[in-house]
């Protein structure tokens, strides 16, 4: 049977979400937990390649595997297993023909922005800290001219190949809490660093530089240098992946039933 | 001239903050730091000494020292030197007289209890996972039942020695943000690990043990084995002290004038 894990962690010390030839990615450890459950080595799809030092709290990944251990139970026996930098947030059953990745799928990413003279050393991984003062308001305003369906072709690394740069956000937004500037951004895909460079260009408009209808005019442009900077790795978080044409729960209604303690 | 410098850090891989025989301390590496901007050695008096694994935001350090360096500068020169985990998030120049510890202080505590099924791997450094479902609001009825005047022995670690284990405490409460729920409490003072016997106290109220009631039973105790277990270390963050009868910015208002740029 296939069971989907909701995969959480602090990516500072992986390089990014997918197994790759140099330097340990989040999947490696997830693999090799998922190794000492089973007893055998065990493959997983993931759902998002986040980079390097980019965080999540809700990454999505499956694996097929006949167990006797419920599908609920299964985040609890890997948590076991698995540092405190990486911890599995949900586990269910889901269908043999669901796919995290080709799905249709809705993800939310926030970046936060540490607004003040000095990083805070207690969130200072999870945080990019901007000097100069922001203005929230000026930063929603620009990033609600975002929102529908867009060309990012601006906003995507230079080199990123893809069949289209065509995205549609439904909802995007800037808040500030206490020192904390949050970009917050949900649509139907995203492309390569496109949230990052939409955060370094949100942040020139945040400081003074570029007024927000500039936004517009940047996104009509399709030329990546008419974006800002590539924002730091470490302001970003993959919140969350919904899958909005799936129902494993009426598929399974056992599996994805929450644990009665510690369930609110 | 004595300088204040208003100290943060991530104490998660120091031996405390003041500077013992064994183990690194939030202090020796402060010295270290000062010891390179100086190009000698100086020696600072700290106001709090946090146990091993707390954090603190607010924590307040002095030293002598006839400098050059604008009083207000002295924070950017030393986070120049300091490792990510250590921030001094304020300098200014306060009195000769000016002592962190004989002051009279008002001091604010947070202790942070992620209370989900599974710990939020980007917050687990300041944060103690509560599995268990917590009653924020009754927690918090049992917070109010220690504001004022108490002998508080019960909370006191056992060994403790002090003149008196009476302290005022100003103001205590809890609440939910979320998955986390906040203990916070302010007072003339605390003894030997007392905010953490309060929230491991707190801990068990909140999980139906013992009822809101139970707190002023535990008071007037005036035994430590009527209290709850120690909360971890790694869920404390020493907010601020403030020192209500000390006005260094009468004394020097040039000195303690923050930054025209970064300030909010």
């Amino acid at each position: 049977m296939r069971i989907k894990l909701t995969v959480a962690y602090d990516g500072t010390n992986y390089h990014g979400y997918q197994s790759q030839v140099n330097g340990t990615a989040v999947q490696d450890v997830l693999e090799k937990a998922l190794e000492e459950l089973f007893g055998e080595p065990v493959r997983t799809m993931g759902a998002s390649r986040t980079d390097a030092g980019v965080h999540a709290l809700g990454n999505v990944a499956v694996f097929d595997r006949e167990t006797r251990i419920a599908p609920s139970k299964i985040a609890f026996a890997l948590n076991a297993r698995l540092p405190g930098d990486i911890r599995i947030m949900d586990s269910c059953r889901v269908t043999d023909d669901f796919h995290p990745r080709f799905q249709s799928t809705v993800k939310t990413y926030e970046y936060r922005m540490r607004n003040c003279r000095f990083p805070n050393p207690l969130t200072r991984s999870i945080e990019t800290h901007v000097y100069y003062p922001l203005d929230a308001e000026k930063m929603n305003e620009a990033a609600k001219r975002i929102i529908g369906e867009h060309d990012f072709a601006s906003f995507a690394a230079s080199g990123f190949s893809s069949n289209t740069t065509v995205r549609t956000i439904y909802d995007a937004g800037v808040r500030r809490e206490g020192d904390c500037v949050i970009f917050s951004v949900t649509g139907n895909g995203f492309l390569y660093n496109m949230v990052r460079i939409l955060s370094g260009t949100l942040i020139e408009i945040g400081t003074g530089k570029y007024p927000p209808e500039k936004m517009t005019a940047i996104l009509e442009a399709r030329d990546r240098s008419a974006a800002g900077p590539t924002a730091l790795a470490k302001g970003l978080v993959l919140k969350e992946i919904r899958y909005p044409d799936y129902h494993p729960e009426d598929a399974f209604p056992e599996s994805s039933a929450g644990e009665a303690v510690g369930e609110k």
